[in-house]
């Protein structure tokens, strides 16, 4: 959600009873500031936090994606500003979480929580039990963006690793589903897989505050049959020349020119010129034979129009409660 | 389920309030033994048949992968002994869907039912108007065993199906999901998801009726991390040397030496070569150094034990009945 996840839509999911979050950076001093406007942006909403108690928090929370992040910036931002949560996802190795964990902690004075997204059963029970985080973010295949290469949905991955989490006495962290959700049918199922809650990315693209482009949005209303016009590659990272990731991570997309391209034999070298050469284009650099790059989850299809984020909240509440009641009649 | 759904295996499931399935045949004998079998150890489940009133049928279904199905036989079956369902999954093209349907329905007297297997919104739309079955069953990517190469699991494919069906004016087609489903909570989830019911295919694989040796039964419970464990690929039907998959379709299968050794580079004749030797090993041919092809879908690490069909309806029932209920509150 990086570049997506502006001060104001976090701000708008916090007022609308979520918990919105910001992407993590290496410059303090402009994290620091987004985290300020969020804050602002959010107003009195402390008075009727539905967050857990911590006091004196801004109410959103950072993701750091670890491999590629600083931690001395991170640990300067979170004890300057105490976010509610910091968020840890894809470090070069699970062991990086256990100091991340402790010094974060350390930073946020207790009152910082820590989330940690995995996306197999085995990375559930080592975040758990290296950094003993508060939340765990079961991320199946169908998420939008950066992911793993191999894994399954969360319909195997919840149950699985809620059981596997009870056994190693590790129930009592929360667990939230993220991954092919974006209404309040999937809300209701992550709650019967034995999830607390959702994380959703792809529906807040297409919310008003998502701060990308209108030809991206555009697209995301277009798309449809998201197992279909979606794929997990790594050639997003590649078009757009991003170095580091750890290779057990790809990413879900709309698939584009670009994948066509590569598909049909041309080599990167040539694709990345391609791609630097439309991104110029503008919104018209955007669709199914455009070649920007549009991360976007297997909801995708699930998308019929860009509302204020406040509403997509409240929509996927109330949706939620209805399918909760039908199934209990 | 080829093998592995016995008649032993579909009466169980039947007379335990499920829809119990045998696989096709080109041999319309033994396929009518098949059912005569079924019907004969379902005894007079019809005096409390949960299946829609469809008179003088055999409640069980048959199960057609279309593309390698002989269409006279599968009439000819459902002539002379009326199933109470023919299945359809992989035609060579979708349109073959219309002669299959339109043909088996006349065979069957109209007491036949059609139901159609899909992978994404746009066959579900296919199906739905070349077959108008009354069931289509959803597929989504952690099915283990043969299915669409690049599809959504059924997190976002039910819901997205369910809408376009219902814009398409086929919303009276009941919709059951499949891929992932081992337990109560993944039927909770479907349901939320706006299936009617699931499909399970790997959890009927641990079960006692199946008839697959026990290596396979063994290697099921031992995997767990089902995302981890297994795999989409060509491989196993490469390993069998099963010619004439439509190119969408592979499989997914727990991971094997096999699977290694392809990584690792090695030629597929080479890899045949070694499989066919150590299919003579029996039992010790399975496991994740071994190079048997065990089809398994994501949930696989959800089977604590083999158990008789009847009791896993029984425990599947009562766990999402307990689900419903905890949701409810």
């Amino acid at each position: 959600m990086l570049g997506a996840a502006t001060p104001a839509l976090a701000a708008a999911v916090t007022r609308a009873g979520g918990i919105g979050f910001l992407p993590g950076s290496k410059d303090a001093t402009a994290l620091g500031e987004a985290l300020k406007e969020a804050k602002s942006l959010i107003g009195d909403y402390g008075r009727s936090a539905k967050l857990p108690a911590q006091q004196d928090c801004i109410p959103v929370g950072i993701g750091f994606q670890n491999w590629a992040a600083d931690i001395n910036v991170a640990i300067e931002v979170v004890r300057a500003h105490h976010p509610a949560i910091v968020w840890f996802f894809a470090p070069e190795h699970s062991d990086h979480l256990e100091e991340w964990a402790s010094r974060i902690r350390e930073a946020g004075n207790g009152s910082t929580h820590i989330w940690v997204q995995v996306g197999t059963v085995q990375e559930a029970l080592d975040a758990a039990r290296l950094a003993r985080p508060e939340v765990l973010i079961l991320q199946g295949t169908d998420a939008g963006g950066h992911g793993l290469v191999k894994s399954a949905s969360i319909i195997s991955l919840v149950p699985e690793a809620a059981d596997a989490l009870a056994m190693a006495d590790c129930g009592e962290i929360q667990l939230l589903a993220a991954g092919g959700i974006c209404d309040g049918r999937g809300v209701a199922a992550a709650l019967a897989l034995g999830a607390s809650g959702v994380v959703m990315g792809t529906r807040f693209l297409a919310s008003q505050e998502a701060g990308i482009s209108e030809g991206w949005k555009d697209w995301l209303l277009r798309a449809d049959d998201g197992g279909s016009s979606t794929t997990r590659s790594t050639l997003c990272d590649r078009l757009k020349t991003t170095v580091g990731w750890p290779e057990h991570y790809d990413g879900r997309s709309l698939i584009g020119q670009g994948h066509h391209d590569e598909k049909a034999g041309m080599p990167d070298q040539d694709n990345v010129t391609l791609y630097k050469e439309e991104v110029k284009a503008g919104n018209a650099a955007w669709g199914e034979h455009g070649r920007q790059v549009a991360y976007a989850g297997t909801g995708v299809g699930l998308l019929r129009e860009v509302l204020p984020a406040a509403e997509i909240i409240a929509n996927v509440q109330e949706q939620a409660s209805d399918v909760l009641i039908r199934m209990a009649i």
